[in-house]
């Protein structure tokens, strides 16, 4: 029998990190070399390496026997808990009743983009998540580049905005940014916020990522710069080390009491509610102790460490650029200024460049910039820093903080070889591309001389 | 700031059983009868009153650690043992390729509408989940009422489905039966499945209750019967007594290779997966097992010790029909022959005759026929026989079976006097309506008799 499938589905593409992770599977059962048993140096999967918060275990072992279903917007104890948690972390004022809770952010994200009828706006790079979700509810969209800072510039979201004919715009905003890694400040936020105030924009801010703020006291969240047109989602994958979880809220926009009843009827149709074991869990994982909170300045400055060596060791190497990032696991590299050198090797497309990295000898796995919703032949690549063990490196951070410089770097070759192994390959990589082209120039030269 | 939500939206209703709830609430807070304090007799939520099994619990304990995201389709420990539970239960060679998880059958039977192209199939009755996804996801749709028997009639689909122009037609297909509580037998789903052939009809088969059915070896899953055009959705919900839980699954039609990709990508750009340690879960859950299998038998005869008492006591009150079920822990009871009656009490809906019921003195909930996809005016309602504590009753059944028909009676009347009372006040609230007729009857004939 033969399925007719919906055309919007045929049209979407697989979300590259799980194009990737299939690719990875099938090329490592293929690659026949004997040093290949160690896996490859992974710089593009983006999850948290830490082990998920001890309270939060504890919680879900003793909420096991919770088989009955969940109010759809969840459960009145871990809305309190979020509310609570966006006081204490983000100083927001947000009543439970502005809180939902979803089996995920990305779900929450879909819905949300479900809900808002109106044409997206969407700043790249960006996350690989978005697009397919744009495109798969056949949401006009526009992309909104952003320039040499890698940040929403507040003219060009004008600019843009005024020629948008639709009632109702959406700018994805993400905050701390996935894949530059960069922070909005405060003032950057204003300036957003007037252009969105101005021109009638509804902001989504995925702020996945704000607990991971290397210099914590430097998060500002949009839902207190534009109360009333944005809406934030948050959840437990990044911070709180638990993807696997499946957990994100959303903060409704105030005073919009009309659309929570229309949001809690498009959860009702879909998933009723999160699992009630997981919500449950999540509590503690919400809840204001000294416990979490040490969990939390832990996991970021282990993170900040790992992403300052990535980013010292990639902007060493001659030509590479990269984002400095300041909160997340991730930062931009960009490898343009080899794109003669590419060019020459047959590396055309970001893709390619991808490819030619996962090969022996180099088992470097980037995520490269076309899935990051940049030109094909951009090369730029998300990098990933987050491939060691996680609950050693916990401990280790614990017993012996590294203070200085040479230390944190001593902390890195200690506890991360296969980052800095993986840094290595991308040198060598590169290098012997610049390498290869100076050769074939040298070679060009003699066969000039040949016929003097 | 206004916000504009999409408008289809704006025109789904709420599922119904959850506006009860919200209705519930509010009622019982405004009810001042100091008699109020026990609640209501609830006949109107599905959900399965007994503990989520011990092993499913133990293996949840085991797996709070698994804080990483999962496969898109699932993890493979857990497609196995579905896959062999199928075996083992249905007969149903099916391998775990064919087998994709997610969060609940509910949100499956969304994904599926989703990836369909075509005009559904309703029959009705029907459970209340499925038309806010169709309308929803803004599907062309054709209900299927069924006749007196409550199931459908294989000609009226052919006649049905001729007319339809769409090059695919998908028919929702739940056996055993929401709100019924009939199972089809091998041959009905063989008359079924012919014109499906015939005509080129696909089948979301929903068998959440497969696993209930009170005489289980008559179960029969059109997966069996129509293996090249059905999918099969199935889950913990039901039989595992854990809806909280949130975790269902669906096994793709036979040779539909190509669907399998294209299906992933809906749930990769969705949710990525379900929570990881629920997976695990599930597990033993789906495991073939003594401990699982004893379970499956002593919860599916306390369902059918409910029924049959349910099903003879509503049948005895005067008028009243009811479906008498097989499966399930539902039946359809049919006040019509009360509908003189209940329009002199100005009843004139199923809504308002569940209003009417939750009202003092009768405090019973029940679904009404509008929300089973039934006419507004059809006063027909969804019984649910689930108002007992599942944990204490389990053991009581464990120690002391029920051999004879008094003894069952006994049973009831011991272990679920809510079950018992709310039937009282039905049978109550139809006594005295018939009352109220026939002395206002008298009272017109009095007042006919004064002028004389």
């Amino acid at each position: 029998m033969k399925f007719v499938v919906d055309q919007q589905v045929e049209d979407i593409e697989m979300p590259e990190n799980l194009k990737l992770n299939t690719f990875l599977q099938e090329f490592h059962s293929d690659c026949t070399h004997p040093e290949c048993g160690f896996g490859f140096y992974g710089f593009a999967f983006g999850q948290s390496p830490f082990p998920v918060p001890r309270l939060i275990q504890e919680a879900l072992i003793k909420n096991v026997n919770k088989g009955e279903y969940a109010a759809v917007p969840g459960i009145p104890e871990l809305r309190n808990a979020i509310s609570k948690y966006n006081k204490h972390y983000f100083g927001m004022d947000v009543s439970p009743d502005r809180i939902y809770v979803g089996p995920g952010t990305k779900e929450l994200i879909f819905n949300l983009l479900e809900i808002l009828h109106g044409t997206v706006i969407l700043p790249t790079p960006a996350w690989l998540g978005y697009l397919p979700q744009i495109r798969f509810l056949k949401k006009n969209y526009h992309m909104l580049p952003t320039r040499a800072n890698k940040k929403i510039a507040p003219n060009d979201l004008r600019r843009l905005a005024l020629r948008l004919q639709d009632r109702q715009k959406i700018l994805i905003l993400n905050n701390p940014h996935n894949p530059t890694g960069l922070l909005y400040n405060r003032l950057e936020l204003e300036e957003i916020a007037d252009v969105c105030r101005e021109l009638n924009i509804t902001v989504i801010s995925d702020e996945i990522y704000a607990q991971t703020t290397y210099d914590f006291s430097k998060f500002v969240s949009m839902g207190k710069i534009y109360p009333e047109g944005t809406f934030v989602t948050n959840g437990l994958s990044k911070s709180h080390a638990a993807g696997g979880y499946r957990l994100g809220y959303v903060i409704l926009p105030q005073h919009a009491t009309d659309l929570r009843t229309q949001f809690k009827k498009i959860l009702a149709t879909e998933y009723t509610a999160v699992s009630t074991p997981i919500q449950h869990a999540a509590v503690p994982g919400f809840e204001i102790s000294h416990e979490m909170d040490e969990y939390f300045e832990i996991t970021r400055n282990i993170h900040k460490i790992m992403g300052e060596y990535t980013y010292h060791r990639l902007t060493s190497i001659d030509g590479i650029k990269a984002t400095k990032p300041e909160a997340t696991f991730y930062l931009l590299a960009d490898f343009n200024a080899y794109a003669p050198e590419l060019q020459k090797a047959k590396i055309r497309t970001s893709q390619k460049l991808s490819e030619s990295l996962i090969v022996h000898p180099y088992h470097t796995a980037i995520v490269g910039g076309d899935s990051l919703v940049l030109e094909r032949t951009d090369f730029s690549a998300r990098i990933a820093y987050v491939d060691y063990d996680g609950a050693a490196v916990y401990q280790n951070y614990q017993e012996n903080r590294p203070k200085t410089h040479s230390e944190r770097t001593e902390f890195v070759t200690k506890n991360a070889p296969k980052i800095v192994s993986g840094l290595d390959m991308i040198e060598k990589f590169f290098g012997s591309l610049k390498k290869d082209a100076v050769d074939e120039l040298m070679l060009i030269k003699n066969n000039l001389k040949i016929p003097n």
